[in-house]
């Protein structure tokens, strides 16, 4: 396996392919009854996404020599939780959300029951993938990783967020607030997909808070331009229904900040992300660039 | 922490008490948005259940003299994953069940979204549960313990077995492929439980072996008993809806084999299940009980 290219836009699409062949060689059609499940954890899991976890996570690895064999296995756990959140959230009792990445989301392909059980399974799996010795030698490492994810998605972290999330509509939140909400429900993940490279690759304390600081700023950064998006964005280009954040009544950084001032915060954040890069040179180069992609992106 | 009980009904009932006050300590409800979640995933996870999981990992524990400390970490992230699945089951999607151990189930006490993500939660927490080191202070045993859940809960066990279930409903299935089908959605996570207590105590290949097998003799006898109940018993007595299969047009043991020739097929099950309890002597009568029990109980 090839180094990451020195580019994000790149190393985001090879980052894509490695996990995308990592998953599709785990998770092999079986001849019984179970092939419905596991076909839609591949519409899940395989189809569509941007990546951006699994760039994260192997861009991160890269920067301490993490063998890209380890790497993308614990990719590929992070983006199993990542999709299998998207297919949950998606269900017409929660975001009621027909599409999603430009296809029908997962419950409109299959039905509510299959969508329900691909989640759990994808969620599952990931755990399983990352307890495993091809994962990393050392178990301690394993370990945190499991405890890690665990924890980045769990009630205190996704899951909880998505509830706060759910139970918000409507309501007033202020800049704090929803700033928590989604430093949950999706900052959890993107500070683990950062923190797994760090732990992977043995680094320094130091250095592991620097990317965590990074990685809180990026998610927060993402969050903003998603918010833009909703309202700027047209649905067929974002591949998921444009508009819902304001239809549904959510508070978001948009409807705090207003467009111009959401705009100018998600810069902010995107400048201050790319500042706690600052002692690893060259080698971050991607990882900048990313902070500039959320903030600029068009989907 | 005392012993368990040396006969069935006492055991259990310590098992029930010993998991509930340990989830009662790990799901303390937070001040802010989640508290729905948490109470959410409390209602699941702390009342009403038979406690058959957490029994058979301290009972199996206790032949090893595993710490009981242990042990019930161990069980208690085996019920919360049989709780996560009931509270998926039960939903409109899937099973449709309003009534589960006498209570409104999940989505009905709460709503459809906040039994999705109390669900998701309860799996996410086991493996955190089991990742700590308070688990086990051998690393290892810890993996293996994520490894093994990871794989009686997923794609090819217990989420599988519930997709055969549901794909499966109204279409004959022979003997062969509805133990199979048992095997999976509820046999595997018995077998784990069981297994659980060998690997926790360093057990012996051919105890694991024995153990293993008995597991899964009484989890078919488990699963014929829950058959014939739900022929036989009353929805007040079951705690969850009687006659619910045949309304389904599943098929059943019974359906297969009759009523009576599924009592017996129960009896031999449970034969054969204590048979492979020949080595461990008096130290697993309430493993032996526990065969009895499963076919004789009443709900």
């Amino acid at each position: 396996m090839a180094e990451l290219g020195a580019d994000f836009p790149t190393a985001r699409a090879q980052a894509t392919d490695l996990v995308r062949a990592h998953l599709d060689d785990i998770l092999r059609l079986p001849e019984g009854g179970e092939k419905r499940l596991v076909d839609a954890m591949r519409y899940a899991a395989l189809d569509g996404g941007k990546g951006f976890r699994p760039f994260l996570v192997l861009a991160t690895s890269q920067l301490f020599d993490v063998a890209p064999s380890q790497a993308v296995r614990v990719a590929a756990a992070v983006e199993c939780v990542h999709c299998y959140s998207l297919a949950h959230d998606d269900l017409p009792a929660m975001d009621d959300d027909d599409l999603r990445r430009g296809r029908p989301s997962l419950h409109k392909a299959y039905d509510e029951a299959t969508a329900i059980l691909a989640g759990d399974a994808l969620l599952t799996l990931a755990f399983e993938i990352l307890a495993d010795p091809a994962t990393h030698t050392d178990s301690e490492v394993r370990l945190s990783l499991v405890a890690g994810l665990a924890q980045a998605s769990g009630k205190a972290a996704m899951v909880g967020g998505q509830m706060l999330d759910i139970s918000a509509s409507g309501s007033a939140l202020d800049y704090g607030e929803l700033s928590r909400l989604q430093g949950m429900k999706t900052g959890a993940l993107i500070e683990f997909s950062v923190a797994a490279g760090a732990l992977l690759g043995g680094a320094e304390a130091a250095q592991t808070e620097a990317l965590k600081a990074y990685a809180r700023d990026l998610g927060l950064a993402f969050q903003i331009a998603d918010d833009v998006l909703d309202v700027t964005g047209a649905s067929e280009v974002l591949g998921k229904t444009a508009g819902k954040d304001r239809e549904d009544d959510k508070a978001t950084f948009v409807s705090l900040l207003g467009l111009e001032g959401a705009r100018q915060e998600g810069e902010q954040k995107a400048a201050q992300a790319e500042a706690h890069l600052s002692e690893f040179g060259a080698a971050a180069t991607p990882l900048r660039q990313a902070a500039q992609f959320v903030i600029h992106r068009k989907n």
